[in-house]
């Protein structure tokens, strides 16, 4: 990887590091995202709004890396076995420092829904240290060190859900080695609905069901879907974005592990959604939705089947964050 | 098929149709194209500028649609045999007039050769018809008649080199039932290079040999390239356009019909082609190209394989064509 330092040490007292050098510590927005956007599985992905986690990271004088709080779910705290601490690391290890940061995470993103939790912990620690250090790494080099966490959670590395986080809006994972991510433009009127069952999906599992084969119809009914859901976020045309949300290949399979999947995406569509789809490897399903108004008729809708059947949820409406990742404090 | 008529009739002598009424014959050139154009195996395509036949169309008093004159390839002149017959006839079927059409083919693009030859013939037939008669058919609704002529030729109803020819520039067919068409812009700097060796490759036996599956791994590959080549041509970014032009689905079998497919290759990219592919269902090989200057020294290495190996060739150097089928006289 090719590291964009500043000419100076991270730790100069030149004047353009002044405001670096003081800065100790950092709080930080990481966000939710969701992967796959139906045709656009291991590739496309876009980021949420008002869903994520909170972390602080700190400089501390002791070298390496260590997790010194983390609240909202059980997480490991020792730095090797958590997605924060994996993927903090894998920057660390290029970083020439004689210093060491502590990370702490507020975790709101139920580990295993389907909403890019592990995406949101491995991309805080390094934006955070990123930002503390005076940025020398670009994005995308973000991504690569986050890939590195995201791997511990999924057995496989994937960047569908960092991407979108660290970018914001839509991207697309165009490859990932050499790791490459398009930003696609994000018509100003989307917003997602996403209804997370609390049931557990692993994402290893959700892959082992996949067919390792798939028909070549099929796949070229996909891949048109994705060239026409890119031309209908450049051409902000809503219909076509509709005519694009379909998942002829993982759905088929995935959905058999969502309870009352396909009462939930035709109660949405009744009601105006766009597309319906699986969030990255489930349980969480999204929609895409023209404005606020339809996007909480789908919120209705929605959570309208899980009441019946009595199947606990949390429900989100978020407009497409286009900012991405944030500091907040 | 939704009929966009004029309230009056098609012979009505109304200020507005006296130009139409007046005009009883229509020559135009009918463009090559290139489809699947790497990534985008049935549903890419491109039009060429400067290849192509030309036809003349003509209203008769007698009813029905004959062919009165070919020249260039020995094509049946019998209607319901010709590619330009059949998609008249699939056009005359729905209108209602007391006369008929006669047409002439002055074929340049050989039959086989893998840039849209019956393409060109299938929609030469239809948009000459409809000029005469004063456009009651919109675009999509021509490629819909093309379909029929283009069936005939290659066994079965696609649309890829139809939308480019008709369209102009660069289209996406994202599904032919409902047929949808989109225009994805063209950078303006963009040229093409085609070889076309002289042998016979039939679109139904290069369709033969293709698997009906393919890995899912190559299918994300390859629309992870149409998403990213769609955003290339959209943000004219040449980089993008020359690393999207990968064809890991199709080209590894087809590549085996035509003579030495690989060294042409080699030898377009090592002078600075953004990429190459098999044209449609060969046997022609294409390039991308940034600029006339590298097209033309990509004609220069591509014809230097083919002569000294002893095939015949015909090569062709074209900027893309926006504007696709026109009348010329």
């Amino acid at each position: 990887m090719e590291l964009h330092k500043r000419s100076s040490s991270y730790c100069s007292s030149a004047p353009e590091n002044y405001l670096v050098d003081m800065m100790n510590e950092i709080k930080i927005f990481s966000p939710a995202t969701v992967a796959n956007v139906a045709c656009g599985f291991d590739v496309l992905g876009f980021c949420l709004d008002n869903v994520g986690d909170n972390m602080v990271i700190r400089k501390t004088e002791k070298k390496g890396i260590s997790i010194t709080n983390i609240e909202g779910f059980d997480l490991p705290y020792e730095t090797e076995l958590n997605v924060a601490g994996v993927s903090a690391l894998a920057m660390y290890e290029v970083l020439d420092v004689d210093f060491g940061f502590e990370i702490e995470i507020y975790k709101n993103i139920k580990p295993g829904s389907g909403i890019g939790s592990s995406a949101a912990s491995a991309v805080g620690s390094v934006f955070g240290m990123n930002e503390l250090i005076g940025r020398p790494f670009n994005t995308t080099q973000l991504t690569e060190f986050a890939i590195k966490g995201e791997a511990l959670a999924s057995k496989c590395e994937h960047a569908d859900n960092l991407a979108p986080a660290l970018f914001g809006g839509f991207t697309l994972v165009k490859s990932v080695s050499p790791l490459k991510i398009l930003e696609i433009p994000t018509p100003n009127e989307l917003y997602a609905t996403i209804i997370h069952p609390q049931i557990e999906i692993k994402t290893s599992e959700a892959r082992a069901i996949l067919p390792s084969k798939v028909a070549l119809s099929d796949a070229i009914a996909q891949w048109a879907n994705v060239g026409s859901l890119v031309h209908g976020l450049h051409t902000n045309d809503y219909n076509l974005i509709k005519e694009s949300l379909h998942d002829g290949i993982v759905e088929p399979y995935r959905c058999k592990l969502i309870p009352h999947f396909k009462e939930i995406k035709e109660s949405a569509l009744n009601v105006g959604a766009l597309g319906v789809g699986i969030s990255g490897s489930g349980p969480s399903i999204f929609s895409l939705n023209k404005g606020l108004e339809t996007a909480n008729k789908v919120k209705d809708a929605m959570q309208n089947v899980y009441k019946n059947t009595g199947i606990e949820f949390d429900i989100h409406v978020s407009k497409i964050n286009t900012d991405g990742i944030k500091i907040i404090g």
